[in-house]
């Protein structure tokens, strides 16, 4: 693994670290600032602009009722000053697959695309050892 | 809307066209041959590599289940040589949010990444009036 993906793979753990704080502008942090940003929900509409998808993530995350989530499985694949991450996230009761797309602001990579679909059950492949990272 | 804009969102269209003729060829040329490849089909955990995708896609598209699909509400978002839409897939039942990734290949654009999400009941958008492309 080269340096650019870890550092996209750190950017990705940033964004759980928000998540699973519920920390709403640590969220914020990461999300871009100059590109364009989209967020899909699972079971939502897409969400469109800065504005109106960190609107969704104070909503959830300062509701109360934001799952513990954790994310396993990453996997980085950079295309020059773009990057996805397509990872599993895992909450009480199952799993979800999810892409997150970041992109090069300056020197950081900060997110303009999350999406997470839940998976079926028994279509999820064994998670790594306790202990492992990812 | 920009003529780089018009370039992706013709190549959305043509994974949709290759989707609704069941045309396990033309899903093929869709794809990327030089960037890695990843799709997330709803309820089925992450694959990867061009070749695990497009035998995913040929297993869909040759069962005889494949819906009856169509696009609407696409929007392209650039950035750069890499692009991303966001559009609804129509089926019967219901609708998707989906996130289609595309990165230059040469002068074309190629899919690097799909992944659709079923939206709940009530949380869709209208369509717009029929005989409008998008």
């Amino acid at each position: 693994m080269d340096a650019t993906e870890l550092d996209v793979l750190e950017a990705n753990a940033a964004f759980y670290r928000a998540f699973e704080a519920r920390h709403a502008a640590a969220m914020a942090r990461v999300w871009a600032e100059h590109h364009p940003v989209v967020c899909i929900h699972p079971g939502w509409d897409v969400l469109a602009g800065r504005d109106q998808v960190l609107a969704s993530w104070r909503s959830i995350l300062e509701s109360g009722n934001a799952p513990d989530i954790s994310c396993s499985l990453a996997e980085a694949h950079v295309l020059g000053d773009v990057a996805f991450v397509t990872c599993h996230e895992v909450v009480p009761g199952g799993r979800l697959a999810a892409t997150n797309v970041f992109a090069r602001e300056g020197r950081a990579w900060r997110m303009v695309h999350h999406q997470a679909t839940p998976i079926a059950p028994g279509q999820t492949r064994p998670l790594p050892p306790a202990g492992q990272p990812n």
